[in-house]
């Protein structure tokens, strides 16, 4: 057995996410599907993190267990002729045994774009929010340094979460305005993320750019007093995990 | 009537093109319908010129007479709301009478893109062509340098086209290299293009870039005596109609 880690790319328009599910595309299942016609028989692949139903990815990782060699210098191109367009694996590597794509995960760059064009920029509308309204960009920017480093996101998680250790810490949180493309990026760092937390934070991000919300009020909510200044989330197809990052 | 000069943006994927077809999704059909359900009758309209099945549009430009009035600045949300996502208007203009889309047109601008990464970019697939080959971008260069000016391109239109004036000036044939990104850009801007030109102008400039092609075969075509330096044409995908330029 020889451990293989994978550098995935994918266009999340038309999955249920990352995660297996019976009956629903996801990308673990594409890739499953395409191990199992590399190698003639099952293998189970474990991701890095789930990214939702619709969001991307351009640096996802994952790892399995080969059950026979194949140099990893052919294992994209192998496994890219089988698998969907959608779906591009970037490189291949092998990796020490006790290899673990999620347990060693150390941080993870997720961004999410906003276009703010009058109109929707029609060849990047699978791939980014169009949001024409005004935005004050230095009361975003504020909220950006305030959520960066170490704090509770309980209030920035999916209603029916159950994770019970919501501290996480935010290394990066960046807006890059790009105002000749009409495009704002968002970008977030940290050493995790609670389910849909860089949607809610963005959702957040965008009502102090909006004035619908004071930087107070963010402060608030990371202190845990009010949940309700992390809705609403912004929607998937705006989201890019684009690194996993490891020791 | 008025007449109304509409901005169009499109993702060309699903579509046979921008002329209208039977039994054939095209974007001048969609306009057609889109058009008739804000004005509750058939509205013509007439295109810059016809883009093929597959290409995109930033900037394609149409006219049509208004049965009556709407305000210019209701126009795009009105369409758009009827129109599939894949079809953007940007922008709706009063225009003379006499305005003619396609016969007062006096410069088009493409770009056709190449994804130059080892595996495709995922998120830009739809949008370009994926040559991870190594390209000389000297020999490019020299060979865009040469197209510039007034040719026939004869050459370089597809096979069974009956266009008798095979003359036509380009202004500019640019090359914009982003290694950082991995994508060359290649722009044409020129008072008119023959049936396929762009596609095989990159085609010949691909080639050339490889190798396969000398700079002086190139100049062979474009006097007509070496049709075969000319294909193959690139794929539609990789091809956007930037922008339409009238006086």
């Amino acid at each position: 057995m020889n451990k293989i880690k994978l550098h995935i790319s994918y266009d999340g328009t038309r999955y249920s996410g990352f995660q297996i599910q019976d009956n629903a595309p996801t990308i673990q299942g594409e890739l499953e599907k395409a191990l199992a016609v590399i190698y003639k028989q099952p293998v189970r692949v474990t991701g890095a993190g789930r990214t939702d139903a619709g969001v991307h990815a351009r640096g996802q990782a994952a790892h399995y267990e080969a059950p026979f060699h194949i140099a990893v210098s052919n294992l994209p191109a192998a496994l890219n002729a089988v698998l969907p367009g959608d779906i591009v694996i970037t490189g291949a590597e092998a990796v020490p045994a006790d290899f673990h794509a999620r347990f060693q995960a150390k941080r993870k760059i997720y961004c999410y774009t906003i276009d703010r064009a009058p109109y929707p920029q029609v060849l990047l509308r699978l791939y980014s929010y169009h949001f024409p309204a005004a935005l004050d960009l230095e009361a975003m920017r504020a909220g950006a340094k305030l959520l960066q480093g170490r704090h509770d996101f309980a209030a920035f998680q999916a209603a029916g979460s159950t994770v019970r250790d919501t501290v996480r810490t935010l290394y990066r949180v960046e807006l890059q305005d790009l105002p000749r493309i009409q495009l704002l990026k968002l970008r977030f760092e940290g050493d995790g993320f609670l389910y849909k937390m860089v949607r809610l934070l963005t959702g957040s991000l965008l009502k102090l750019g909006q004035g619908k919300l004071a930087v107070k009020d963010l402060a608030a909510a990371l202190e845990g007093c009010c949940p309700a200044a992390a809705s609403p989330a912004a929607p998937p197809h705006g989201l890019c995990l684009e690194q996993v990052i490891y020791e």
